[in-house]
């Protein structure tokens, strides 16, 4: 890493790519290819003499078996283990020169590390990403060369499907810029763009996005694509209206802009994800950074969405059902040896006989006992673990539909649970049901929602060391914000809207032994009450996922009356609404029907 | 309010008084003298042609009432009502010279709000109090003429009370002065003096505290008291090592110490609560400020004073339950006429017959019907309602003890609450059950708690505006901090741990109809659950409060099994624990026997 012509001590290398996206190509794996960790999320600094490894509690087993000893995992979030902020600080010495890559890095970030660092007379200094130079020039050296960035085929959507046209989606962001005062914006989120312009790609494994960037003025929207994903039917969805660009011209293009907005004393919008390079090329002064309101449009679904949502949602649960009553039948009756990673193939080809059926929303963690404590396991031959019977399977998996996207959490036993799992398994449903259930005043956020998920942990010690729950996209990322339930300070300044998406996924692991979660997706309705306290409106949670909660891992003791009329409810609902998307007579239907049973 | 020597557009009137007192002397009471509303939160603004008094969801109804047609009510908290600093900046002209009196203002306040002003070319002025010159000007014309400042006798406590020497606070004080790497510091909060020294007074109504301020340094402790209350018996608790001052002569101490400090670049903590007065006498530069050290150990009570609060507890409740047997007998069998304030008045009576009582932690809220949905009802003759029979009856009092420090709130119906009543009282009753019964990690803070109180309301669309609840001082001030349940951000800094109180007060207001809040005192404690993932301590709460909640609000059909045995519960406990200080065949005793039976 030493390279005399940046002088620089330490270089950070951050999860996101210059779209600030939580999953990323391949070629921007730049975190993972450095330090073999391969979870969603973490962040490496390496300097002249140490290499640290940042991610938090879902991945510190993974993180811990998958870096080698050049490392130090730094398990952010428990007690005296510094923010990455704070270890530069710190644990380099004063005076530091850090190197950054301004793409991958956002402004506002840079802003607030610039200043912190200045307390020890350190600072930042913007080069090319020596991740690059390292990968790029080891590439014949190496099993792993460093792909070209994918530029793959786009798809356009009706308003059929997304309810709104993309002109009329611009009209709206054109009248929130200009309630902001502001001239024009950039736009750089993929899922922000693809929403906007009703079309979807491939260009990042499971979420359907594309490499672009926009600008939009309240007389010009400018669309940066990659030459080879530009195509007749892409000119004719967008209209005359929209100028089609090529992808790395944005930067001249802000540059040009720079000079005309100073002369007029105009500022743009920058969405608090938008890069740093962007930042300087539109220059200092000349930009206003806030959350792009283009996020906070599409967090609520409109009537066509909630619809494809609802529907997909159905197809999804048919699909997984049949793989869990097939996966039973392969383990008890057919007595097959299966491993993790079969299972997860299995359960794609059921998900993929679905209509309108696009590709996964995730990679599908099926895991059987000790690997369902990897909060985010990947099973992966050779080294996925025979699915055992007499061991809790946890399987996390979700689907892209064109109708929208899909993310179900389910813990199976299929022969005896012990009564420690089965307590553990129910503290989690109660959490699942407490958030199910809660109404609550508009202006409410997820922050102030997370404790109703781990009250029944909690009274046994127990609890789990993530997020209840985060926005899913409609046939868009399957993570999604602003809002989230969870103990980020971030979710508690959105409140929960109607049309707001929600998952509702509270867990509890056991390092070595057996991971459980349960997860539905809610979508956010207004409620009728009784009264209406100070005028306000009340609002509470719809599921739109239907597969049966194992009623084997129940313990019924621990589970209230009213407990027990929700999971009853739950499984009439799956029953009903289920059964018209399996076959007469199949081992789908049957379990189904066997695994509502009322209790 | 036209002064030309100060030419101000504006001048500020907190509620406070130097020592950021929320309770504060007659003399200090500008802000009740300048509006004529008299609730214990609230703050005026008075421009030249404008009047606008600010206060909080306890007291739109009261404040309603007490202001007249010069006054605006600006009902804070509610949506689009600016908060008293936004109103300054956009109220206001801009480039306004707004006066405020630096004694009554924090430094961390002024700061804050001085950058705000900046915004609009705004600025404060520090000027000498223009509602205390209006007040001792006119003081021959007016009917209440300004009081002077108390300076009652003291009282010293031993260890037997306490737990600790004076002595030894000081030294812990010291060591937390060393980690924070600051020299000396100024404590200014009336209830932190108190504790320090183990001494209490009587000059604040309801606050067995006196008029003081105290600076410690590592080799010195001045005590600024007000002359006329050093005795010989106060020089002999305080003894030798500590200096006793006059009250007023701090400024020139601490403007003398200025010099020294800038000299040898030391720092002085400043406690948040310190004046801008003092800040300003230190030096510019030469203070650091944060939450003083001394709230921070106050606030963990120790073995000896969880001892005392737990006793006097049951002292008191034998004092409520006497009360409400005396109240409903004469009620139903006397036909007697009460009106709130005799209702008040007896409770009083009750209370000093008790063994160590001092006086009254608050005044007490006898509220019948209506006069219940004003949050922080005083009843005064000859204004005070009749209580009646049919009518939901709120009593808020408690007392002040040798031992300690009471608060507690129920509501009773003499003969037949309405259907609608009742739910509403069940839905209290169930948060408060939900808070009493909660289990929680370390580091939860009361923020987060929050919502288990309103969790039971909200599902009926009903809410309180009002916080969950509050710490309470062991003999000293009923509200203390830094913990606290609610909305304010402020209580998600306080980790809850034990040793603290917490009251736990839901409930819920009609206005021009009934008020029902229920509220105990909770102690923090060390819960042993089965299991303790991460190696966390868990917490939950031991109630001090023993009278019984009435079973005749109670709606049976809205309460959960475990609902039912909690109640159950804490009435046996009730019965235990209260016989003893309720004389044999009383009414007393008889009431307690009769609303403990189990539902």
């Amino acid at each position: 890493m030493r390279d005399p012509q940046y002088n620089v001590t330490a270089f950070v290398i951050p999860s996101e790519d210059a779209h600030q996206s939580e999953y990323v190509a391949e070629c921007d794996e730049r975190r993972g290819f450095i330090s073999g960790f391969t979870g969603s999320a973490g962040l490496a600094v390496v300097s002249l003499d140490t290499a640290a490894l940042f991610t938090d509690g879902r991945y510190f087993l993974q993180a811990s078996q998958q870096l080698d000893s050049n490392w130090s995992l730094m398990k952010s979030g428990l007690p005296d283990v510094p923010t990455w902020q704070e270890y530069l600080v710190k644990n380099l010495p004063a005076g530091s020169r850090i190197g950054i890559d301004p793409l991958v890095f956002t402004a506002t970030d840079a802003v607030k590390l610039e200043s912190e660092l200045a307390t020890v007379g350190s600072f930042l200094v913007p080069i090319p990403n020596l991740v690059d130079m390292v990968w790029d020039q080891q590439q014949f050296h190496l099993h792993n060369p460093r792909p070209r960035r994918p530029a793959r085929p786009l798809m356009t959507l009706t308003p059929a499907t997304t309810g709104r046209t993309h002109l009329d989606k611009i009209q709206q962001l054109r009248k929130d810029l200009d309630l902001k005062g502001v001239t024009g914006c950039v736009v750089s989120g993929l899922d922000e763009i693809a929403w906007l312009f009703n079309m979807r790609g491939s260009d990042v494994h499971c979420n359907p996005v594309f490499f672009a960037y926009t600008i939009v003025t309240q007389d010009k929207v400018s669309l940066y694509l990659q030459e080879e994903a530009i195509s007749d039917d892409v000119r004719a969805h967008l209209g005359p209206t929209v100028d089609i660009k090529p992808y790395e011209t944005i930067f001249n293009d802000l540059r040009a802009q720079s000079g005309q907005l100073k002369a007029n004393k105009e500022k743009w919008l920058l969405g608090s994800r938008t890069n740093l390079a962007m930042a300087v090329a539109l220059g200092k002064g000349n930009t206003v950074e806030a959350r792009s309101p283009v996020i906070d449009a599409k967090a609520i679904k409109n009537e066509t969405e909630l619809h494809g949502i609802r529907q997909c949602h159905l197809r999804d649960a048919a699909a997984v059902i049949n793989y869990f009553a097939w996966l039973e039948d392969q383990l008890l009756n057919k007595m097959s040896v299966l491993d993790e990673a079969d299972g997860a193939q299995r359960l794609q080809e059921f998900r993929a006989e679905q209509k309108g059926y696009v590709g996964l929303s995730f990679d599908t963690i099926s895991s059987t006992g000790p690997s369902g404590a990897i909060i985010h396991y990947k099973p992966e031959k050779p080294t996925a673990s025979q699915i055992r019977a007499d061991q809790v399977y946890l399987c996390d998996s979700g689907g892209q539909y064109r109708d929208g996207t899909t993310d179900i959490t389910r813990t199976l036993h299929f022969t005896t649970p012990t009564q420690y799992q089965k307590r553990c398994f129910t503290r989690v449903l109660q959490g699942h049901i407490a958030i199910d259930s809660i109404v609550f005043p508009e202006g409410t956020t997820g922050y102030l929602l997370d404790i109703l998920s781990r009250q029944a942990l909690w009274s046994d010690g127990l609890d789990f060391r993530h997020g209840t729950g985060h926005g899913v996209g409609a046939f868009l990322n399957v993570h999604e914000g602003p809002q989230g339930c969870g103990a980020r300070p971030a979710y508690n300044e959105i409140p929960l809207k109607p049309g707001m998406t929600l998952t509702n996924e509270p867990g509890y692991y056991e390092d070595g032994e057996f991971g459980i979660r349960i997860e539905n997706v809610l979508l956010v309705r207004p409620i009728e009450t009784r009264h209406r306290f100070g005028g306000k409106q009340y609002l509470g949670f719809e599921h739109v996922t239907f597969v049966p909660i194992q009623t084997r891992m129940m313990d019924r003791e621990l589970l209230s009356k009213r407990e027990v009329e929700w999971i009853n409810r739950y499984h009439a609902e799956c029953l009903e609404k289920v059964t018209p998307f399996l076959e007469e007579g199949s081992l789908g239907l049957r379990w189904l029907q066997r695994e509502a049973q009322p209790i």
